[in-house]
């Protein structure tokens, strides 16, 4: 694992359901840190607390915990997110402002602020090597899987380690999602350029998902580096190394939300080619991403274009019907705005029963191209936010 | 019923599970016609012919069929759509550019225009002054219930009749729905008033309504006015007198389409005051009627406000966080950003039994206002359109 870095997760009593839900991740020195947080108006407390204190640039500890979003509670919340952060500082003796929060769950519930301030001592006195599976269980709310990712990389013949981890199911869609993610690293960099590589990273991965287009009021991404491993980025070709890693690593984890979406049984990745703009494409692939028929007809394994075409229509992207073609991975089902017939129905239907495929759309209208991700919309993605908070 | 006015519906064949499909609207002498069509840019073939013969401001004869939206057809749809009008225009012995089109069902498949020329003569045979319940039964795809209802007024002593039937239950949106409505009336009154009043109508009906925030290309709204009433338009006056009876019509029309939503449980008006402006109120409400997130919890009669919160931070609109305040119907859940406690959760709770109740926003930004139709999302939503074409 990553030098220099601890974690733990426990059961605080946050949950009803006795699970993991408050976690910890410690940097043993001084890291330098990054974030980016969710476009939503509404902001929850620990969210305004961050978007404050990432601004020196360092920190030493972050602490989340999941089943309640510490959202639209007033000051109160705030002054609990405050209280959350300083039960660290006292416990593990660091600076205050050293430690960032992190809440994920129901939104407007009073904060259970006393078990949290409770169960820091023993938290902190569990932090471990080993501890980024508990942390990873910790953040889950409906979540089906943990969701943690491991790589290592090279500069100048130094190895260093980047650890990724992540919680988001549903209220997920571009724009970031309604998700959690922390990022460690060994490696050294300056603030500037962690956050030029989280930006572009977040980018092409967190905000180019979809489960079920709403967003959150919770959406946060860390980076820590900690310079431990003696991996310094110097040079342009460092930064590159260094980034393409994390990328790699976001674009997982963006992947393995989508895949584990509320109810999800596909993983389906809406291209859009030759749009007028990146724009327009960009907007197109949304309104396809997020239809709800086009979504259905996907759980259903039916290679209902018609949807796709209806969607498009709606997009406000600018193209001629009549010069549409759609593509289910290399099967051909719509040439220039008609059905390609039976047999392509009937490839396509095969295809409709991978786990994960691409829906590929020339607009032919420019030269704009767009991708996003998204799943399916079963009747559990019903069943499991029908009674979310019950 | 309205007099001058024939209606008639059959099973032609083109539905697989041999319900009634083809439906036929005479008028005995020439009616002025209004009309307003889908604004998504994939159209279907009989929504073009519809907008290029309705500028002529009158017509005889409106088909429709159930089954296939004769869309993304190219040419061939076309001369489809045209033929059907052919079809009608023989029977009839009336001109063929008198003659309206209209199609609903599946995107994509080739039109069955052989089964409707054949059964174009049965059709017509049946046409009757009662013909109107079979005619609304036979525009129907997934919906439970026909839509039809009947009003009648008076303008200077003269009473007049109005008939509204519609269809539509999926791809329902604000901005039209996938949805057709015709009204006929034995009101006397000009192309422009006809016009300038169903505009108006449309604008707080059917343009207010959602059910899943998908549109479809083959919305049309059509209006006949034949005079045989003798009740004729002269004054503004005479002129509101009809054009309230429309929107009353309308809504009421949109009404019954959402209540019978795709899987709806529930219908509830979405009321935004007070934002920064009219546009952010309607984008506000909107954002929360098309939320699957709300929309689900509406199905789970879970007063999950945070949800609403969420997606009004998500709407565009501007506001203060810590000042909107949300009510289900006259029961506070919300103040000043905040929850109201278990208390008003419980009144809540009661009110969300309802199958109608009201969400009111006050975003105390401004004095815009907007309000929004909608209903809840279900697992039979999903099972509905998983097997939509199988």
């Amino acid at each position: 694992m990553c030098k220099g870095f601890k974690a733990a997760g426990i059961a605080a009593g946050i949950k009803k359901n006795k699970e993991k839900d408050l976690g910890i991740i410690y940097c043993e020195t001084d890291a330098v840190c990054a974030a980016v947080f969710t476009k939503n108006r509404v902001k929850a407390a620990p969210v305004l607390l961050d978007m404050e204190r990432v601004r020196a640039g360092t920190c030493r500890a972050v602490i989340a915990n999941s089943g309640n979003a510490n959202c639209c509670n007033g000051d109160a919340g705030m002054a609990c997110a405050v209280e959350m952060a300083a039960a660290v500082a006292r416990a593990l003796k660091i600076p205050e402002t050293e430690v960032l929060v992190a809440s994920t769950g129901v939104i407007g519930n009073p904060f259970p602020i006393e078990k949290i301030i409770q169960k820091t001592p023993n938290l902190v006195s569990l932090l471990s090597k080993d501890g980024f599976p508990d942390f990873a269980s910790a953040i889950m709310t409906t979540d089906t899987v943990p969701k943690l990712i491991f790589r290592t990389g090279e500069i100048d013949g130094v190895p260093f380690s980047v650890t990724g981890v992540a919680k988001g199911s549903g209220m997920i869609r571009p724009d970031m999602a309604t998700m959690l993610c922390f990022v460690c690293t060994d490696i050294g960099i300056d603030a500037d350029r962690l956050q030029a590589a989280l930006s572009r990273a977040n980018e092409k991965s967190f905000n180019r998902i979809t489960v079920d287009g709403d967003t959150s009021t919770n959406d946060t991404v860390i980076v820590m580096a900690n310079g431990a491993s003696g991996a310094i980025v110097k040079t342009g070709e460092d930064y590159l190394v260094f980034s393409n890693i994390l990328d790699d690593i976001l674009f997982r984890l963006a992947k393995m939300i989508v895949a584990d979406g509320e109810g999800a049984t596909k993983c389906v990745t809406i291209i859009v080619n030759n749009a007028a703009s990146d724009t327009e494409a960009r907007a197109a692939a949304d309104t396809v991403a997020n239809s709800n028929l086009v979504k259905t007809a996907l759980f259903g394994q039916d290679p209902n274009w018609g949807r796709i075409m209806g969607a498009l229509g709606r997009s406000g992207a600018a193209f001629d019907p009549d010069c549409v073609d759609i593509f289910f991975n290399d099967a051909q089902m719509v040439a220039s705005g008609q059905g390609c017939g039976d047999a392509a129905e009937a490839r396509a239907a095969q295809i409709l029963k991978q786990p994960e495929f691409d829906i590929i759309i020339d607009l032919h209208a420019g030269d704009g191209t767009a991708s996003v991700l998204t799943c399916d919309l079963s009747e559990e993605y019903i069943r499991i936010n029908a009674d979310y908070r019950s």
